[in-house]
C-alpha cells in the first residue's frame, strides 16, 4: 500500500484517539493511589484489580507517560498531579539505604524484591526529567541527574552490576547500551544534560560494533566482550522485538542528529534483519524468541506473541518510512498495525492483551502485572501521533518524535 | 475403563519396552562424554547435539539412572560405566572451592553459573547413593550421605539459601520438603540412612499442615510461614504437575509403611485436588501454571503442556490405583496415558516432545537442554514398570516401587 498525506492523517487521528479515548483511559484515574501515592496497576481485562504491589519499573514508566502526555499534548492538571503521585512514591519509597532502587515493593512500599540490575534507576531517571519539566520542581531535575550519573557508572563498568555467571564465559548485552541510549535521548529532550550526546554516541557505536552482524544478517541479543557470537543456547537467542526497539533509538537519534544518513542506514539495517526473522509469516506478528541459526531456543514461550514487541515494530516501520520514504516501510508499518490492533486490542474494555499464543489467541487476559502497564503501547500510540502530527504540520522537515510538539516549554533547567 | 489384571500386564509390558527399547537408547551411548566425563545431553528432536555445556541437575539425574538401570533391571556394565561417568564429573568438577555445586557447566566442567538453592546436591545425593550400591564404591557411598547432611542443614534452616526476597513477606515453598522426602526414600532404598525416615516424616507434616488445603480442595505452591495463602500473584500461583509429583512420593511413602491408611489418603486428596484444577478439560493433559483463584497468572507459559507433569501424574494415577483398587484411578491413569503418549511421544526418534502449546501442538523441539533430560520419563517409565511387575508378580502384597525389583542386592553399604 502507499501512504498518501492523507492516508497518513488519519493514521494520526487513530493513534491520538487510541491514545486518549481508549488507553490511557484504561489505566486512569482508577489507578492513582491517593491513599499511599504511587499507581495501583496490576488489573485484569477488565480492569479489576489482581495485586496491590508495585512494580518499580512500571511506577516510573507511568509517571513518565503523565508527565510526557502534560509536557507535549495537554497541561492537564489530573496528569500532574498523577505524575506527582509518582514522582513522591519512587523518591521515597523505592530506593534501598544504600541508594539502589528496588524491582518491586508491596502497596505502602514496603521492599519485596531488589534485583541485580539498574533498570529501575533508567526509567526513574526519565520519570524525573519529565516531571521535572512538567512541574518545574527542581530537585526533581537533580535527582534525575544524580541517577542518571549512577547508571553511567554503571555503563562504564566504574560500578559492577552483581554477575550472574561464573567468569569461564564472560558476555555482554544489548540491553545495557540500549536503555541507556533511550534514557539519555529522554533526558536531554526534557530537561537536557551535556552528558547525553556522548553518551548516545558511545551507545550506538557498542550496538554496531559489537551486536550488528551484516555478513548474517542480524542484531544479537548477546555476545562475547570482543562481540563475537557465543554458540550456546543463550548466546544464540535472538529476542527480535527488542533488536527493533534498538533500531528506532537509533532512528530517533538519526533524525535528532539532521537526519544522519549513516544512523538511518544503521537502523533501517537493524530493523530490516529482525524483520526477516521475527516477522510470522504464518500468522502474523513478531515471534518473541528465535535461535540465530534455527537451532531449539530454551525458553519455552519463544513463538508466542507479546504486546510490546509489535508496539515497537509499529513506531520503528513509522519512523523509518518518515525518513526514508521508502515504501516497503509503510508496508511493513500496515502489516504490523493491521496484526496488531486486530489482535491484540480489546474493544470492549480498551488497552490490549498481553500474551497471544502463536496462532494469535489470548494466552492470559491480564492488562497489568510485574512487567506489563502503561508504557509500550501508550508510548507508541503517542510517539507515532507526534511523530506523523509533526510531519504533517511542518511539511516533513523538523525533528520528529522530540517531547515538546505543541507545548510551550515553560520549564528549562538546562 | 476397568484394569483386569491382563490389562495391567500389557501396561507393564509397554512401560518396559518404551523404557528399554526408545527412551533409553535415545541417550545411550551417544550421550557418555569419554574424553571429559558426565554427559552430552542437550540433543534436537533427531538427538543432534544443540549444545556441550552441562545442566549439574541433569548430570545427576542421569547418573541417578544409569545406576538405578543397573541395579534394578539389569547389571549390564555399559550402564555401570556409563554412571561412573557422570559420578566422577559430578564429584570433581562441580562443586565450588566451598563445597557448594554449580548449576551450569561448560563440557570441560569448567563453571558457567551458581544458583542460590541446593538441588544440585540432592540430585549428587541420590546419584552417588544409587552409584555406591550399584558399583560397591565406598567413597560414593560416605559421599552421598556427606552431602545428603548439607541438604538436611539447609531444611532445617542451619544453613540459609540467599533470600531472593526481602524480609517484607516471607515465604515457604513446597519444593524444598517434596525434593528432600524424594532424596531421603531413594537414599534409604539404596544404601540406607538413618536419618532417613524421620526426615521423611518431617517433610510429610510440613506439606500437610501449611500446603495442603481440604476447605478449597487444593495444594498451594508456596504459602506464607504460618501456611496462610499469600493473596498476591505468586503467592496464588500453583504448579499442578508438582503438587501431583508430590502426592506420588507420599503414596510411595504409604506403601512403604505398610501401606499407611492415613497417608494414602492424603496422597489421594492431594492427586485428586490437583487434576481438578490442573487437567485441561478441553483439550487434555495437565497445565502448567493455575491461580488459586481463577485471576491471571503472571507466567507468560501458564497454559503450556509441558512433559514432566504428564510423567508425575501417570505415576501418581497408578499409584493410586494400585493403592486403593479404585476404579477411578485407573480411568485417570488411562486418560493421561493415552493423551500424553499420543500427544509427546516422537515416533519417528523417540524419547518425548518437552513443550506442546496447550492445544497439544509443537512448540520446540528439543529432547534435552538446561532443564530437559534423561529424569522425569525414564523415571515414570521404570517406576510404573516396577511397580506393576511386583503387583503382578506377588498377587498384589509387596512393596511397589522399591529399586530392588528382581535383583541380587550385592552391596549394602548400611
Amino acid at each position: 500500500m502507499k501512504y498518501t498525506d492523507e492516508h497518513l492523517r488519519d493514521l494520526a487521528k487513530f493513534y491520538q484517539t487510541h491514545l486518549l479515548e481508549d488507553t490511557v483511559p484504561f489505566w486512569f484515574p482508577r489507578s492513582y493511589d491517593l491513599a499511599n501515592g504511587g499507581y495501583l496497576l496490576m488489573r485484569d481485562a477488565d480492569g479489576t484489580l489482581i495485586d496491590t504491589d508495585k512494580a518499580v519499573w512500571i511506577q516510573g514508566r507511568a509517571c513518565w507517560l503523565l508527565s510526557t502526555l502534560y509536557n507535549t499534548i495537554e497541561p492537564k492538571k489530573e496528569w500532574l498531579d498523577g505524575a506527582k503521585l509518582g514522582y513522591d512514591f519512587l523518591k521515597n519509597k523505592c530506593f534501598d539505604a544504600k541508594g539502589k532502587m528496588y524491582f518491586h515493593v508491596d502497596q505502602e512500599g514496603n521492599p519485596i524484591r531488589m534485583r541485580r540490575y539498574f533498570f529501575s534507576e533508567t526509567f526513574a531517571v526519565i520519570a524525573f526529567a519529565a516531571y521535572a519539566k512538567a512541574s518545574g520542581d527542581v530537585e526533581a531535575g537533580k535527582l534525575a541527574r544524580e541517577i542518571f550519573g549512577t547508571c553511567l557508572e554503571y555503563l562504564y563498568g566504574e560500578k559492577e552490576v552483581e554477575p550472574k555467571f561464573e567468569s569461564t564465559r564472560p558476555s555482554q548485552g544489548i540491553g545495557i547500551p540500549m536503555i541507556m541510549m533511550n534514557t539519555a535521548q529522554q533526558l536531554r529532550e526534557t530537561i537536557g544534560d551535556e552528558r547525553c550526546d556522548e553518551t548516545i554516541t558511545h551507545c550506538i557505536n557498542i550496538i554496531e560494533k559489537n551486536f550488528v552482524k551484516d555478513d548474517i544478517r542480524c542484531v544479537m541479543e548477546q555476545v562475547a566482550l570482543d562481540g563475537s557470537i557465543i554458540d550456546h543456547i543463550d548466546g544464540r537467542t535472538l529476542n527480535p522485538g527488542h533488536a527493533i526497539e534498538g533500531a528506532w533509538f537509533i532512528l530517533h537519534e538519526a533524525n535528532h542528529r539532521d537526519n544522519d544518513p549513516k544512523l538511518i542506514d544503521l537502523g533501517c539495517r537493524m530493523l530490516d534483519y529482525m524483520w526477516e526473522r521475527g516477522w510470522d509469516k504464518e500468522h502474523g506478528g513478531i515471534l518473541y524468541f528465535k535461535d540465530v541459526y534455527d537451532k531449539p531456543v530454551q525458553e519455552y514461550w519463544q513463538d508466542m506473541k507479546f504486546w510490546w514487541p509489535q508496539n515497537e515494530t509499529i513506531i520503528a516501520t513509522l519512523l523509518a518510512f518518515e525518513l526514508t520514504k521508502n515504501e516497503k516501510y509503510a508496508s511493513m508499518h500496515d502489516k504490523i498495525h493491521q496484526y496488531a490492533y486486530s489482535h491484540f486490542h480489546d474493544k470492549e474494555n480498551g488497552e490490549w492483551y498481553g500474551y497471544l499464543h502463536r496462532d494469535g489467541t489470548i494466552a492470559q487476559t491480564a492488562k497489568g502485572n510485574l512487567f506489563k502497564g502503561p508504557f509500550h503501547l501508550p508510548r507508541q500510540e503517542w510517539y507515532c501521533y507526534t511523530l506523523l502530527k509533526k510531519y504533517l504540520d511542518n511539511g516533513n522537515n523538523s525533528e520528529v518524535g522530540s517531547t515538546t510538539c505543541g507545548l510551550d516549554i515553560h520549564y528549562n533547567y538546562s
